[in-house]
C-alpha cells in the first residue's frame, strides 16, 4: 500500500487537541484566528455564489450564529460578506457575554448589518443565501430547544445553505448519518475537515483557515492540499462524488 | 470643478483619527486590523514579486520591524509570507513588550523563522526582498540611533524594498523632499494613503486594508478605489507616473 496523501478528516478529539496547540502552544489569539476563518468563510461563499455583475438588487443573506467560536466566525463572516457587496442579515439568538463577542456585534452594528431577533419560517424567501454558524467542532447532541426553530428553518428552507466548519445539528464523527438532518451546498471546514464531512453530499466543499504552521500539519499528518498562490481558500474534491460538480 | 473621485492622500492628523476612530468606535482590536494588515502587506509582496515556480532555491526575505504597531504588521507579514512558501528572516531590534507584540513573536518563533540580531550591511546580498516595517505613520524625525544602521542599510542596499504604510525615515505628510531617504520598490498603502506616498516612484503601489467600514470612509472622504472580487489589495495608480510600470 501506497502512503495515502489524501487530506485527513478529524475527530473531535484530535480537532479540539490541535485548536488548544494553536491557542496554547503557538499562542494565537482567538481574535486572530477568528478573523482569518471568518474571512475564508465570507470568501468561499462569495467564489461559490458571487454576486451578480450590474445587478442593482441587495443580494442577501441571513446569517445565523450560534453561542460559541463558530457564532464569532459567523459574525466575522458576515462582516466580510458586506464589505464583498453583499447584503447580510443576522440571527444571533444567544450572544455570548465575553468581550470579543461583544466587539464582534459592535463592529456589525456600526456598520449597519441589521440584526433580526426571529428565527424565520420555511416560508421566508427573502434571503438568497443562508450561512449557518450555528454549531462548531465540539458540539455534542442534542440540540438546545432554543435552537430548534433555526435548525427546522436549515432542514425545510429551499435557500442555499453555506456551512462552517460544520452542518449544524449533525454529528461531528458520524456526520448526517440517518440523513435527517440539515443538507449544506457549501461546506467550508476550518483548519482540516472534521470526519462528518464524509457525508457532506454538496457541490461546494471547501478548505480554509490558512494558518496551520507546517509543523502542526506534520504531527498530526494532516496532508493539506496546497493552497493557490494568496489564496486563503482551496477547494476540497468531494469525497463522495455522487453529487459532485466538477469544476 | 468636478468633484474629484481620487483617492484620498491622508495627513498625519487625520490617518491617527481614522485610526482612533476604528478602534474606539467600531471596536476592532488591534489583533483583528493588524492581521489583514499584515496579511495583505504580505498578499501585495507575493502579487509583486512572487516566487519562483519550480524553484528549489529558498526565496529569503528580510523583514524589518519597528518597536510600534508597523513592526506588528511586519510580524504578521513575515508569517504569512511564510504560509506562502517565502523564507522570511526577522530584524527586530527593539522588541515590544506587550502581550500581543510577545506573542507575535512566540508565533514566528514556533513556526521556525528566524530572528536576526545584527543589522545587515549593504554587502550582504543574501536577501532577495526586504520588507521595511520599522515606522508608521504616527513617525515624528528624527530617526532615533538605534535605528540609523538599519536606516542606512535600507538607503544603501540595491536590494528591491517593499514597505508597508510608510517608507520609514521619510516625513509622512512631506515625503522624500529632499530625495535623500530610501526609495521602496513597492508600497503598501494600509487604510488609505498618507501624503508622503506622492512622493513614491515604485512600480508597485497597492491599497490594503479591505476593512473600512463605509459610513466611516464616506466620513473622511477617502474615495478608495474598489477592491476586485475577494481581493484584500489593489493597485493604486503611480501619482507621478514618471517610473510607473504599466500593470
Amino acid at each position: 500500500m501506497t502512503p495515502s496523501r489524501t487530506v485527513k478528516f478529524l475527530g473531535q478529539e484530535e480537532a479540539t487537541e490541535i485548536d488548544k496547540e494553536l491557542f496554547n502552544e503557538y499562542q494565537f489569539s482567538v481574535d486572530q484566528l477568528m478573523e482569518l476563518a471568518g474571512l475564508a468563510s465570507a470568501t468561499a461563499i462569495a467564489k461559490s455564489y458571487p454576486v451578480p455583475a450590474n445587478s442593482s438588487d441587495e443580494y442577501r443573506v441571513l446569517v445565523c450564529c450560534g453561542p460559541g467560536n463558530n457564532g464569532g466566525d459567523g459574525l466575522v463572516c458576515a462582516r466580510h460578506l458586506q464589505l464583498f457587496g453583499y447584503s447580510p442579515v443576522i440571527f444571533y439568538p444567544k450572544p455570548t457575554d465575553k468581550e470579543l463577542y461583544r466587539r464582534l456585534v459592535t463592529q456589525c452594528e456600526k456598520m449597519d448589518i441589521e440584526f433580526v431577533k426571529n428565527a424565520p419560517t420555511s416560508h421566508d424567501n427573502s434571503f438568497h443565501l443562508v450561512v449557518d454558524a450555528l454549531f462548531g467542532f465540539s458540539f455534542k447532541p442534542p440540540v438546545r430547544p432554543e435552537f430548534q426553530p433555526i435548525i427546522k428553518f436549515l432542514k425545510d428552507t429551499k435557500i442555499p445553505i453555506c456551512s462552517i466548519d460544520i452542518p449544524s445539528g449533525w454529528d461531528v464523527e458520524k456526520g448526517d448519518s440517518d440523513g435527517a438532518g440539515i443538507a449544506p451546498a457549501l461546506l467550508v471546514s476550518l483548519t482540516a475537515p472534521k470526519l462528518c464531512a464524509k457525508s457532506f453530499h454538496g457541490p461546494h466543499h471547501w478548505l480554509g483557515g490558512r494558518f496551520v504552521p507546517r509543523a502542526l500539519e506534520e504531527k498530526y499528518q494532516l496532508n493539506l492540499p496546497p493552497y493557490p498562490g494568496t489564496d486563503c481558500i482551496v477547494k476540497l474534491p468531494s469525497t463522495f462524488p455522487i453529487s459532485d460538480t466538477p469544476k
